[in-house]
């Protein structure tokens, strides 16, 4: 059975792993990344990648990178995280290693990974969102992932959400990720909380006392006690979440949502109520049927299965 | 050579056409609509195409309709103009013409009449914004027309814009078409010349000095005459514009934008505006390439001939 | 004892009546209202005054009238329900009945009579709102009626709340009254019945099956029975309200703000959520004294008897 | 002739001054201020006091401080500069210097001193805004200082002008100086100068060629120099403090606007904007006068001569 290496290279550690055709992980392994040196980012993948091919024949490699990945694949052109700027990623592991390799933006490997194996199983439009510090995001159309014309789709956390909005990292205002993160969750959270700590008592107790400690599980666990305040920043976003979703779904007309990330963690508090945001926001209601939301299934993994999967399919 | 014939069923009047695999149209006429029966216009339908064919012969036929219709390409769901609620038109007209018929959503049409013989020739990632009455929207990805899971996907017009914004017909508030269409710069050229009439002095003399009067024409040919606040009004739209294309720039990544409808008449006014609101609003502007913002090529005939060529593609 | 008349002059009926120094109404009488010819307003005015002085000695006269009203207390300016302008009511009814008139618009004239003699006695900083089809605004400072340089002052209803929001009468867009009163209750009410009928089922069948036979007593009726429709509505207007409070108290800083209009008779569903919005945005909160929120208790005669108070105080 | 002694409490300087009847600034000396610590304020406010009060009879004391002072004029409630909470400032000072004191917010003190001997001279109703890294604002109304009704009316930069907009230091969000200060100006400069390099070229090279060394200097000389970036964001701001003060005209009816503070030394390049945004903004127009929109003539002393002014008056 034919088996390929998914790899997903984080800001810290890079985990690797033997995928096979079933998205199972047969073997994986995590070494850290050296962050601030491109050059040792790779050979660290190259020596994760030859310590699981030793012993298994291995058809192809799949890279899950955060960062914009070019169209042809192959070289990310800028990562956050990383030291990465037009980085020729492709090349320099397919060298070290002697295998074909496929670079693939990480968000989108995530939604290969459940859209093929995780909650979006024989479904074929599938749009997945990965609510975290930001957003990220995952298309497959028609049963492919979607890239778009210079590999940058699915950038959806910075759709303009509220004009004159706040102020996002990537220079514009008002971008989805702004109001419906676990950021933009913990922003709302402690500001209620500076502003209103009589109503934020069991929040600020969570958090030793202090707004600025407030953190997301803060918020979540105070919201799983009933603080009022962590239940209102839950609702904040999650609205914005639903409103988002009813905008994508305009524009893709998908059979499914998969959300994801660490925010999804705490679905039990917010998700009834993205599904309503959602339901009342979709344009054309009514006369359409209503895409399912639904969590992810795969976890951490979904990404090192999605790029392996992806591979697969070079 | 296959020809296939096309069909545009707008609210008054069915346009019907012989178009050949070039996208040339051969022959073509003109019937009016009779909106209140559902049947009567299925058989208006059939009797263009029977006309049509008489004398050469007819591969297959594709309806263009104002309207969702069903991922089979066979069911008119609701279309706001026509009396169709669940209509199966793929199969009144078949059995009455004896030919493969396919049904699309007209915007989807257009959008791929000028994805393939129009100002998307050889693009493969399109976007195409109708700037009418209203939006409407067609999306080619991966150079095939996307339609979505339940074939209601791009439907721009409704993404929102501004969060508790104005009313619109679908339902919804602060949805695109309510700021960056046709009607919004007529009602905000309106608004301006009642609160301000002397600044729209051209405006209304061009309107026979009647706020209520001014319609896009008179907007168009004031701002032409240097009327500042027709000029206001096509500057507001514009920044609309752009920034509704920037946030499908983020989720679709598009090659280019086809804008077409009745604004895009006015091109010469809003054009540049749009493409500069559109440049400071596309997120990681700097580390991708622009997409082009062109102008519809094909005129009215872009839906005949787009569900002709899409009949052939059956 | 010294007693004046006051005159609250609508577009449908003309309320004339004798009150006290106490703010107690001592007789009155209503005559329908020739509203498109200002002379036979003037007379019709003229009468009742005449009819009301017979039997005692007056010593002024008060008219409260919707429209703005000049700095001098003598002129309307523009009146919307009346075919006035620029005219000299204080002139023509003081002409008429030999006594001293003063003329005042009409929300500032029910603000007074509600800071002296109803909800806002024994204060001397009291902003009173009338949320009914509109809102309109009244203002008392320092013990004093508020009216700004040219008598325009407390148009409360058109600050903006909502950048490019919805148009409002006034030629504005996104103004207070279009997110804050009866009729942008009734308006959220009848979208939401139409694009989710059932949901709104309850409210539905008190408007008799039609969202738009809704209007503001039927989503009285449904939100006190539960109507999840009717209760989002009010919560939508409850904080839009709350919010406009608090941008007044942070400009007026006053004791505190009196709630009239036919929607604080529905007071009972949404005065509670309307003062948290206050609460949560009152800028400085913490840090200052919470104005008391409170509904008005002369309801409809409170600008007959502040306008009859205002002419003791001329 | 009566003198009074104006002080003006910075977070770095204590300025006072000796003031005659004619608002002129008779003698006048600096002290840095000792921020931390309260008690040595006072001292250091008394001793300013006690020696300009050596040569000459003074009738009076008036101490203008940031901060919000409570309504009997005594005690600062919370200032955010100086470590001052609940501080009875009136009582030390005066128990130091044996002469009546009172205190005043700052702003407020400017505003008078405007009012009465600069830019409002001649003027009874009179909004002052002070554009500077923050918004300030004071109100006179009917030829009195407007305090409120607990000593905290006219803060204005906290009116919200975009719902869910961006977050304001006192813990809301969307207030008016988040979008029309002198910090929203270098903010929304940088923003652009990140990603538009290009376009900002002649800011960034005035800047040393780091965004992050924009500050309002540089903003200005930029703007002057026809910078694109530069003035987009003067307009950017002018269209907001425009639409800022027609909502404070709706309120308060204004015979005149007063813009002073740091920006307002860059009015040649956007005060014109401000004034169109307002004219277009203002509720009413063509029914009503349209208030000046004047620059603030007295410059820092402004708020020391207010405060002279107010003790004679107290």
């Amino acid at each position: 059975m034919a088996l390929t290496i998914g790899v997903d290279i984080g800001g810290t550690k890079v985990a690797a792993g033997v995928v096979d055709e079933d998205g199972r992980i047969v073997e994986h392994l995590l070494r850290p990344t050296p962050a601030e040196n491109p050059d040792q980012v790779a050979h660290t993948i190259a020596d994760a990648i030859l310590e699981l091919a030793k012993s298994r024949e291995i058809e192809a490699v799949g890279l899950g990178a955060a960062g914009f990945v070019d169209e042809t694949r192959s070289v990310v052109r800028f990562a956050p995280n990383l030291a990465w700027r037009e980085e020729p990623l492709q090349k320099k592991v397919s060298d070290l290693v002697g295998l074909p390799v496929v670079v693939e933006n990480d968000a989108n490997a995530m939604a290969w990974g459940e859209a093929r194996f995780g909650a979006g199983r024989g479904e074929s439009h599938v749009v997945c969102v990965t609510v975290g510090t930001g957003i990220g995001g995952g298309i497959v159309l028609d049963g492919l992932l979607y890239r778009g014309r210079w590999g940058m789709g699915a950038e959806l956390g910075h759709m303009q959400t509220v004009p004159d909005g706040r102020l996002c990292g990537c220079g514009n205002v008002g971008c989805w990720e702004q109001y419906a993160s676990g950021s933009a969750l913990v922003e709302e959270a402690r500001r209620m909380a500076r502003t209103d700590p009589e109503r934020a008592a069991t929040l600020l107790e969570i958090a030793g006392g202090t707004p600025d400690r407030i953190e997301g599980n803060e918020v979540t666990e105070a919201a799983r006690q009933g603080d009022p305040v962590a239940l209102a920043a839950f609702s904040w976003i999650a609205r914005w979440i639903g409103q988002g979703l009813a905008d994508l779904a305009a524009v893709l007309d998908p059979g499914c949502f998969i959300l994801g990330g660490g925010v999804s963690n705490a679905s039990d508090v917010w998700i009834d109520q993205a599904r309503e945001s959602f339901a009342r926001s979709l344009t054309g209601r009514g006369h359409r049927p209503l895409a399912d939301i639904r969590l992810a299934e795969l976890g951490a993994s979904a990404g090192l299965v999605g790029a392996a999967d992806l591979a697969r399919r070079r």
